[in-house]
């Protein structure tokens, strides 16, 4: 199998250094972790995009999780033009602004309402600020490793640019501990507003892991107790999972939900959702953004979530996220090597476990890409409805080559 | 004149009242101020907007600044459908982020680099990691009143869901006083690593007050002589008083300016940029957000860019601005109110002074609303190229006509 180059990349990199510190940013520079891959796309479509070298991917990263549908959905794309010829970014909002709350508070089980941003973490950080406000109380709750973005409190305490009084009011303990829940409720008793952390583990550079049985039950009534606001971040999985709410498939209700990447297939929108209980909170807080009213993206949510709706869109992601997974666990095994899947099939984190360091994992990893299949070797994949069988089939085939060239 | 009554606006805000909490949020709910107004647009185009009940509006605001070239330009939306048609947000960036940066560093005099988000708040933030990260120091100096965001920090102490240690490193200053920097400065030697300010006055509720002459020259001093990081927020301002970055027409160097807004006309992406000195600081604080790699907003910024150099933007909104600021005064004169413009003439505060409580004011702003003259009676208006004499003259007449029944 002929394998990529990618000088034009390459080129391009060298020249974004100049005017753009590092060339690239944020996750999209920590994709420069592996040494010769693709760094600018020229045409998107469905499962695919094609690099500025020409070269053309089965992409499972999905932009990190917007494209649901596919990249460039028609339907999609056509709700945001029509919105734009009316008009995007306005002195006034749009009614498809209630349209699209009406939405998502039919659609999401715990939704009473909604409010919109731009990006997960403004969301996140505005759910911390509504347990605040209803609460009275300053203490939020998260999980160790767990992503919220890039507001000084979301980040690792050292981070460039922080400061120790950031995370002044920030508890943190391990993915399904009960054990370190309860120490932390005894310890700050009557001082936590929030408890935030994703629907089930998801962090980089390690195994995803899914809740223990009766973990999120017993979330639940240990919150409710305390009078501890349960914030979702379903901002990653949203939509993957089951599309009334992650929390849905794993059994809980929580208080706030905070959506993003997948709900506008592409289009910037976040939104929090939250129940009646909430209500008076939410106006209490200032939350705006010059942007935060454009009608595009807000178009282009209520698209793409009528389009998920239509086609049981989380169903049929798991379904081809299984065969993905099988047929890699299967390929590994056949060469030899012991494949782990670990997350939810619709999001798989993948790694060879026979590999202290995950040399063999990076090095298995960067031979796929550069046969066609883009996967990252430190995060979970994003799987969409425009995976087919043919794709699945093919990205085998490149998998089981790059498995057979590691031992040439 | 007739006046326009809003009843689809009132059954829609109604509709989404339950949907929404208080309907309307951020900077949009403030607009209910007014007790009778316009709340949802049906189209927008150039200067002018459309509500849902078929009234016609020459808009003032501009959608709080994006729109600098008039609602739907052809060019913009072209070049953003042109991307689009590419692929917009999408697993890698697309090489328009790099255009993007290039023409950002050619157009503003101090840029050596750029860096892309979303709101205005995330650059404002950024701005002030990359501050600490620069320096190894905690303070940040700000404006009292000024405005940069959401992100609990920028808030007003005591605002819902803030707690004190959000506050705990700001450090507050009354714009164009020289004694209280010196004074700040002082207080907290060695302390201070960045400065944020708007290149003028623009807080909400108030006239709004430009630097006192030699004002911003001893800012930049000061600044220099403490290693005080100086960062404009030119998010608001940007564009619309001088494109090389407002602080040319004031006549100082920052270190770091945050634009948005008016950067893609509508299309949301902001933009931190900064100088050479910075670019290992920037580098080394983690930013990055899932829609920040959208590359439609980055094609929209970049043909508004090229568009605003073009038809030298700048100085031709300053222009129509200053017609505008001059007719009001004298039509106020003529009906006997004193009106006072403050501000830069493209960006226009309005305030009837004979008049303790505004309650004059807030009137005749209702009744020149009512008239299809949208302006807000606490918030600097924003002018774009899109606004002709034909509209200036119109307006004119509208509010002679607000001032004649208020006199009735």
């Amino acid at each position: 199998m002929d394998t990529y180059d990618f000088p034009s990349s390459q080129a391009l990199f060298e020249r974004a250094g100049r005017v753009i510190p590092g060339g690239l940013y944020g996750h999209y520079g920590l994709a420069l972790i592996t040494p010769k891959t693709p760094l600018y796309f020229s045409k998107a479509k469905g499962p695919h995009f094609v690099d500025v070298d020409g070269n053309r991917f089965i992409d499972y990263m999905c932009a990190y999780g917007p494209s649901i549908l596919g990249y460039n959905h028609p339907v999609v794309d056509a709700a945001a033009r029509e919105q734009v010829n009316h008009g995007n970014t306005v002195t006034l909002c749009s009614s498809v602004m209630i349209e699209l709350a009406e939405k998502l508070v039919e659609l999401i089980t715990i939704a009473d309402w909604a409010f919109f941003a731009k990006n997960g973490g403004d969301v996140t950080n505005l759910a911390t600020l509504v347990a605040r406000a209803a609460t009275g109380r300053k203490k939020i709750l998260k999980i160790n490793g767990g992503y919220h973005g890039v507001v000084p409190w979301m980040q690792e305490p050292e981070s460039g640019g922080t400061v120790d009084e950031d995370f002044a009011n920030i508890v943190s303990i391990d993915w399904n501990s009960i054990s370190q829940l309860e120490q932390a409720i005894s310890d700050h008793k009557g001082e936590i507003a929030g408890f935030i952390s994703s629907p089930y583990h998801h962090p980089v550079f390690q195994d995803n892991v899914l809740p223990e049985e009766g973990y999120w039950a017993t979330v639940e009534n240990l919150c409710r107790r305390e009078g501890i606001v349960l914030i979702v971040d379903d901002v990653r999985a949203g939509f993957r999972i089951d599309l009334r709410g992650s929390n849905e498939f794993f059994g809980f209700k929580p208080d706030l939900i905070c959506l993003g990447k997948a709900i506008a297939n592409g289009y910037p929108i976040s939104a929090l959702v939250g129940t009646d209980a909430l209500r008076e909170a939410v106006q209490g807080v200032f939350c705006t953004g010059t942007m935060y009213f454009g009608s595009e993206p807000m178009a282009a949510a209520l698209a793409t979530i009528t389009e998920l709706i239509k086609i049981d869109a989380a169903a049929l992601i798991k379904q081809i996220g299984r065969k993905l997974s099988d047929g890699l666990i299967k390929v590994a095994a056949d060469n030899g090597f012991d494949l782990k899947v670990s997350g939810p099939y619709s999001m798989p984190y993948l790694r060879i476990t026979n590999d202290d360091d995950m040399t063999l994992h990076f090095d298995w990893i960067a031979r796929c890409v550069e046969r066609g299949a883009y996967f990252l070797p430190y995060h979970n994949h994003f799987i969409s409805t425009a995976h087919t069988d043919a794709d699945i089939e093919e990205t085998l085939g490149i998998a089981n080559d790059a498995f057979q060239s590691m031992k040439q």
